[in-house]
């Protein structure tokens, strides 16, 4: 049987290897079908994925008493396979599989995740409330973040499903940028009261910590469908400041607008629009900062599939549909010339 | 001075008014301005109400000491003037004025008011409670209505601010008729769980107990613009099913769907689009029953204003501006000619 | 060569089937097809379909003596073949295969048609037109239907090409279910004209005879594509009311305007708004019956596929794409864990 | 009493007039109210039109014998009166007033009407007709406008209430316009057929001589709002063709479609898209004439009321609220800079 | 005659006069017509501005040798009258009224104008220009600005005619307020190539110095509306750049784009959406600082007119007709109470 | 090696040969990618161009010294293949390739291109320009068709990359049709300045000489995607003009206005509604002729691909998706049957 090691072989490392080398590694198994073959042999066909992306495999035998009988969605497997191309789409040939000891991997190596230190990242996060003059916001962001399971869940949680910040740790990776973005903007304008802004930036997307679940990939949880982040995030402001004794009415209903006007228009499923300076400022910058870091992803992509500098990128999904140039790729090559 | 006497006169009794007769009566003071004459003499401009409409009215001599110099819109008055017209708008000269001490007026007298029986309508909305087969949502329902302060709001309020159901009593009115329309509904669709189409026509627009007021006339609370009455019913049965500990998490999160979704698009202000059987139905329901009073009202207004049975109704706003024409009464009109 | 024999080998059977296993069975012609083979052998690729759906077939020597040569797209045929699969997708391999003789095979057998009672259906409608206290309505929804031909068409169509209720019977079906569903209503609304409701009911889509054809599947007419059911049942009932003297002019524009608005808005092509009451009922009912058939197809679907109980549908293209959830399932699976 | 005389004073000729000037002349009464004076004093509130404009008139003394008891709206009626103005409003004092006799005064004279000879432009449609091919459609065209009372009808009405076009005539002049340039544009795309092509430029809006009325001033028929003129066109149209046997099957509907679809998008009433090259063609003409029309109407209007040569229209409501430049003034008074 | 005077009383001031009072002082003429009164008399009607608002004035006497008889919109002009009100309108009787002569009173008092310095505000952008890394850019912006013309047009010019910043000065506090925003901005995204970012902050309104004038009110030229400050601003770079031998093709391209997308959208009018990071970034901050002045200015209104510090503003026209509420005084207001 | 032959094979005749069945001919490479069989040997991945169409093609032996090394996107070669099917679609086996020696092959071969003759067409354009009588516009068009380079472009150049007239000539093609329509409808039309309508005509799209590239294909330059021939356009005739001393400002300003607003509203891209009569008028003209070639080009593929003549095309694309159906061909059929 399949001896327990770290996880050192990684599915992005698989591209480069030769047509049938073998290997041994954890994966995750995101899905799990039984298939028959032409000649009406059953097989299984997974999809197993790390944190460096996904690949199909096939287990020709799923009797060989090599291959465990019990395992599913979700699991930890430790597998030992080669690698092989089928019509140019990688593919793993399965010859060994069981599933992984408690401990034995990490799951945080089986999905996408922030390339930041989520330790630091939380640090300044706890930072900015630590900051805050106003010690109702304190208060109460200190009192929702108390609930460990809530806190842990908002350093895991990725920003969503597919568009930005898609990666465990995105949601906390998202809240820090913006958190520093909002400081900036705060000092430019006057106007804006910051500790509200802050507060805004830290609660908008809490809901995401029940809209998705990510054990299995990312997806969207039947309540988090039904629901929304929005609203799950309003509920559990409500109900923490139901616990604080004192909250001002008036400070719960500009908290509680922030969140539920942070996606700006209607049709991007906010009940309201935003009628405070700070609820306006807080949908510029959650929208600026998701749209920046879809302009890095895209030039990421770009060059991880080897287009010349100075192309466009492809259609990129979370900007309309539109190309995008990297300006610095594209005068750089230019000089070049 | 002015003595108290139950009010006998009604604005819409003031079109057939002479000009010039004096009369007294109560009315509610919906707006007072300071102003000048062009020959810089000060004067009072007054909007007086009651349920049947509205008036202009003018304190020429504000400093008269028939004339209460402490009254505020909102107050009920007591008023003895004379009715005039200026440019064929009917305006009260007002002569005396005081405050109605309590008790001496009826507030249900001084803003439009549905003409249903107010407790039978209770007692129906009551009985589609009685009638549910599933404990939880009796024992939800029963809870939050048990709130007294809530209940007299419910069967006071408004179910609009301007279009359908505009007058006290006019969210209760509704949700009978939606009452009637949905145990319909329920009966010709087996695949409609009939106890959650029923309270989600209970629970659709409960929060404009709060996102409405109705004291001065009809208008939005702040919280209302900010929060809106599908957030603030929410949280109003969020804060309810707290209270009920085994309520099932999956009902909770259905019956909060319900009204999330009730207006049917996200750019009608809902978050979410109904996802179930019983909250597409009640998106129907609703809008069915709101267009068919708007309907109501407009041939109505158009017999009070004298148009001839066949003609067209002016364009009606809360149906995108269309004309209206009344079938029964074009074909009466017909069969005469 | 093959004998005549009842159908009692149906599509939706071959699922079941092991890889090889012979049968002969009657089936409908939908597409035929020339084609070669790599090594450039000619063969012919049909796409075969009965009432429980549609699958490939191949004729690998198509110049057997036990082929025939003369059929075509819209034939019934006997086909003796086996069963396979090829890529996970199931397909016939033709040995034999012949027209059917006129009688041999339903019609009805070989597209997909109500689970309904056809006859019991049409009793419906004619007591409903029965009920009607309008004799002018009455008479001319009955010298419509006295068109045998139309009546025959009436009872056969689909209620529309892809979409709802898109069977054999399909239209009758939808308007039965909206006789029932407006009887309700115009019960609750004593503003309605029951008489006028009920025909636009029977009429509403009544041009969807010629706009639709199902003999070889369900396709549109070129003349429905240029015209449109709403002008084409328009036709039908100006044609019907030409030959009825003393029809009333002003109900004859009332029942047109019925059918012509009954699309609710310009962009879904019905080029005037509903501007009477039964107009208005008529396109809420209309669209309410086809959503709900819609979930209902949907549920269905996802429980063929095999879906969890609990689980959300694909996205329905009906419902603009939106996902659904079936209630009762979802508590059901609740309450069992 | 007034004597019998030709009109010779126009409503436009009136604002030349000196303050109190008496006159008399003939004049459509468009509206008649009755009102009272702050004093309690009934009078009478016209409005009176004719070709050139409209204007308002008061009789003060409605007892008077020299005013007619019985006249009403549509009534054509010999004033005499004197000119003034009231806050810049021109206005009429009415002294004497009684109904026009039979052949007294020229209907045509009262409404505004086409500048060109209406005898002329019917020969122009007239020999479009004759210069048809095609035999069927021209015995289509022959056969409709055989019909006397819609032949004159045809030579009247406008071409809409208020967009462009809206005068006696109107129709025929934006006809005779369309098949000029009908001709032209067929001439030049060899793919058009010419004389489908004609026909559908004389049927498109055939319907507005039902839709619209204009005995008393332009307005819609009830007919006209809920069916709408091109359903009412399709319908003169199909019932023409049943009275022509052997027509061609597929030509009607070709011709049929051509009316249906010339407004070229559902949302602006045309319940299918053109989908033959004539249809397109009939759309864009008669789309690129109106507007045409709506630009010099807006240049006329400006040149009316004194705009310098070189100056932007007023927002023109028929082309979406944009403002026009007119070419040829703008450049020629750049010259003279 | 009127002695000259510097100006020292100002149109806002006029509001606290007492019916009657006269005064004398300088305004700018923006409009002026010949009216008649009832009985026929001549006067002129005007409007009469300066830096505080605009009021109505009537010359009853234009004959009065002590009325110039030479003088036009635009002009400067020196009246003495007194203050009067008809209907709660403001309005100024004209005693005497001559042109201003050169030099006496100040351009700029006459129409609304920043409150800030405008040479600190230059020299913040000078500061701006200074500061840039890249040689080429810097060359760009400062042979643009050696344009004296153009460079006295950017300090006056307004940033529009009626939204945001319409005030003299206003393009200059904008593009200055932007360039403080746009280092924030920079500083916190790496990707942003900070050069090119200033440099569209600096030229993406050039335009609007030939798109407005404002020598008699804030107005649209006729080239401005015909050709937009999009395509005027381009036009002046393109120039500026065929000027400047060497200058890189590509950073031209760039700059270009910088200005055709900064509206970010098509329906705003911008001909491209924005593709490189720094055109992204310039859409999202100048559309930030439009609309935070727009609230600022909403919230200076809403408390010119009295509005209690916890009402919401009037519907503002700027932000699609939303209501806002002030967080800052609403939370204050609800401290007091 | 090949010898050097006139191209006398297109891809087009390759659909009518054997399998297997060995040509020579000229191609232009529109694609080269490296690619590794299942077994892990390298070839190489062609897409190969004519003016017929493109085929794809493998080569097997990259290292085979008869397979040039040098060899790029955009050359065009000498292949020696065989040709074969793979999955129904055809591919070319290539044994030999080599570079096309200059002069070899002629350009005009490899891409598709206009059937008209390209000497005839600009004869057309010139004589347009000599027809103008407008002194300033007949200088600026030859001024700018001077520049040898360009007037070779616009010779070349598609008008568009997949819709209309995307072929080489295609936007000269274009123009003289419109200039052709152009003369039409300004004869129609005496409002019309028929010169300026025949200078928009002309360089309307002239900026697509620098938006589209056709060396290998018909692709997008950066500088197209970031600028957009509309602003290319305005900036070849700004910089035209600015070398045209005494040419007159206003007559400059609606020329650019003709280029800037042609594309009719601001979804469309460009950035001003069209303002004066001509513009409105290209505007009609240019949409009306793109849609008239894409009509008569979906008749053509449908003729290509076999359709009967008397069924509906498919959906095309730059017809929102419609079908379109054939009047001519329609009717014939029918007569036929």
């Amino acid at each position: 049987m399949l001896a327990g090691r770290m996880k050192d072989i990684y599915i992005a490392d698989l591209a480069g290897f030769d047509e049938g080398r073998a290997f041994d590694s954890f994966f995750l198994v995101l899905t799990k079908q039984q298939r028959t073959t032409k000649s009406n042999k059953p097989y299984l066909n997974l999809v197993l994925g790390d944190k460096t992306g996904q690949i199909e495999a096939r287990v020709w035998e799923p009797g060989d008493p090599r291959i465990a009988r019990e395992f599913d969605r979700g699991d930890i497997v430790k597998v030992r396979g080669s690698f092989s191309r089928y019509e140019d789409r990688a593919q793993v040939k399965v010859d060994q599989l069981r599933k992984a000891a408690s401990g034995e991997a990490d799951k945080l190596d089986m999905l996408p995740a922030t390339a930041r230190d989520v330790d630091a990242l939380w640090a300044q996060l706890m930072g900015s409330i630590e900051s805050l003059a106003n010690a109702n916001l304190k208060q109460l962001l200190t009192a929702l973040l108390a609930d460990t399971e809530l806190a842990k869940a908002y350093r895991e949680a990725p920003a969503a499903r597919q568009l930005h910040h898609a990666w465990l740790g995105g949601l906390l990776e998202h809240v820090v940028s913006l958190l520093g973005l909002a400081d900036r903007v705060a000092a430019h304008y006057p106007l804006l009261d910051r500790d509200l802004l802050v507060t805004g930036v830290i609660l908008h997307d809490i809901g995401k910590v029940r809209e998705l679940e990510w054990d299995t990939g990312f997806d969207y949880t039947v309540e988090g469908v039904l629901l929304g982040h929005i609203q799950i995030g309003v509920d559990l402001v409500e109900k923490t400041i139901a616990g604080l004794p004192g909250f001002p009415e008036r400070l719960r209903t500009l908290v509680l607008h922030m969140i539920l006007s942070h996606h700006g228009k209607l049709e991007f499923g906010s009940p309201k629009l935003p009628m405070i300076p700070e609820a306006l400022a807080l949908n510029f910058i959650d929208d600026l900062d998701a749209k920046m870091m879809a302009v890095q992803q895209a030039f990421e992509k770009a060059s991880r599939e080897g287009k010349a500098a100075d192309e466009l990128t492809d259609k990129v999904w979370a900007l309309d549909q539109r190309q995008l140039l990297s300006t610095k790729e594209w005068l750089k090559a230019g000089n070049r010339e």
